[in-house]
């Protein structure tokens, strides 16, 4: 599978994650505003994406070949894209610290963080899968997971489903719940695409099945990627997360979180410091121009929720089980 | 406000609630091959709605003029078009109980139902307004709803929602959070088409954005309907009940069911013996002509969710907060 996230010949090229699973289509930006427009209408997300896609949008600007400031200024747009994923700042912070250095060394240090990102995935949830094989005792293992944190969510292998794939090459998945993930389905659309393309038997479910199915012992365990991870293991993560963590811990099924270190902001102490963002009404009210709610149809779309550390029962990263730093 | 279903000329007659709130259109149903298949595709829900669309169907059949034996097998296909409500079939059952005395009696009793329903509704939901304005502080009330527990899932004035236009008459609701209700939409597509027509301000969100909202301290309390009521207090709604009713608890939130007695079904103990219908895939994987999952998903969709009576703040019907009987 061609990574999510790549430069070729000059451009960013992604893979159009709005098109799937109806279409399997690839995107050329060749300017900032191209990337932070394609990153805003969500054609590339997924916090481990958005760092990469951030670090080649400052090599985008720097090879536009304006002055420092005017990178610098290009840089910041693409940082302030969007507000939750602390990947997305943290990507663009990295690469720009080449800036100095010229265009290709900004390239180069981007190029580097995208063959970083999946070894470290590939890292974090091995380990992930050794927590998860720790925490459970049915054999094959009935898996849930919520949103896409797999191969679309990064530059490749994933972080939630890339546990499925270590799992799964060693016999040891039965199937996959994969909750569809309102408002815009990335549960349905990309988890589903994945897990099919893989051959891994999957159920896409309403995200308000999933606490039937844990009552019904149909789950061994949760499994979800990280937007930001507070210092003291706070999750901020697809809208969602948190009443699956609730559940979860109501019907005493391990909730395991995996991400790459860059997610952590050991700057913020408490989830409740990370900024939710709330996203357009048509979201909810339009589906293919198919209205679903009166006209004028106010809406509460936050993008993200905070699940605190108290309901998680590993947060995993490339360094293994992580250990919250208890707010003072 | 026109009853959601009634009986004109020979007809039972129903808003379509499948068109809602694109189009408001009333649908005339002749047969009893019509109003099952009415009622298998959701153009009349609810479970008071199913009650009164049952015994009304019964008089369909009685005056179609076949012998009492055709008439019995005609009400059991209706009785059994949806297997959860226990309200369908108490309603078969009720107007079948006058078949002996020929077709005109069988309608005259559903239309005594029909006049009960809205009254029974009425008093629920003032009895149950009194227990929202025991268990909360706050004035005015920011309250939380899912699917339709209204006006459209009874024959009128409607049980969750009927609370909602008590407490609005006396100037104590600031607003109401409604959510969407996947699969279907019943939420965003015909609880806020109710509030919007009663001029109540709400917000439609994602069913997994509850759970944010009363962390927020947003949420003052929740208020649902009901499909069936076990003897035991467990309550069999629309899926996602069961995971708000879990978040309610964690939260603190009081979290109250609104139903008339024909819900309670005395002869299940507990909710474990509920049968719960699962639903088509294409509800989750289709939508207005556009795929939301990979061609050939499999899905898990059952239709309904059973919460344990341990979670619910208070089941409220006609004769007040309902007692559980313990399972022995």
């Amino acid at each position: 599978m061609r990574r999510t996230v790549d430069w070729v010949d000059g451009a960013v090229v992604i893979i159009d994650q709005v098109a799937l699973p109806g279409e399997y289509r690839v995107l050329e930006l060749r300017t900032v505003d191209e990337l932070v427009a394609a990153i805003q209408r969500l054609a590339v997300r997924g916090a481990p994406a958005l760092g990469a896609a951030g670090a080649l949008g400052v090599a985008l600007a720097a090879f536009a070949g304006g002055s420092a400031d005017a990178v610098r200024a290009q840089a910041e747009r693409l940082a302030a894209a969007r507000p939750t994923a602390v990947n997305l700042r943290w990507g663009v912070t990295r690469a720009l610290g080449r800036l100095d250095e010229g265009a290709e060394a900004v390239l180069a240090e981007a190029l580097v963080m995208l063959d970083e990102d999946e070894q470290l995935n590939r890292t974090a949830s091995a380990h992930a899968a050794e927590v998860v094989l720790a925490e459970t005792t049915r054999r094959p293992l009935r898996l849930l997971s919520h949103c896409n944190a797999g191969h679309l969510a990064t530059v490749a292998w994933g972080t939630a489903l890339g546990v499925v794939w270590h799992l799964q090459a060693r016999g040891l998945v039965e199937s996959v719940l994969v909750d569809e993930t309102r408002p815009l389905l990335q549960g349905s659309r990309l988890t589903a695409w994945e897990l099919a393309q893989a051959g891994v038997p999957y159920r896409v479910q309403p995200d308000s099945a999933a606490a039937t199915a844990m009552a019904r012992g149909l789950v061994d365990c949760v499994l979800v990627g990280a937007d930001r991870i507070a210092a003291n293991g706070d999750v901020a993560n697809k809208i969602g997360t948190y009443p699956l963590a609730i559940a979860a811990a109501h019907h005493g099924v391990p909730f395991v979180v995996v991400a790459p270190e860059s997610t952590v902001d050991t700057s913020i102490a408490s989830g409740a410091a990370i900024e939710i963002e709330e996203r357009r009404p048509e979201e909810l009210t339009e589906l293919g121009g198919v209205r679903l709610a009166p006209a004028g149809a106010a809406v509460f779309n936050p993008a993200f929720d905070v699940t605190p550390a108290a309901l998680i029962t590993a947060v995993v990263t490339e360094n293994g089980v992580r250990a919250p730093q208890p707010t003072s």
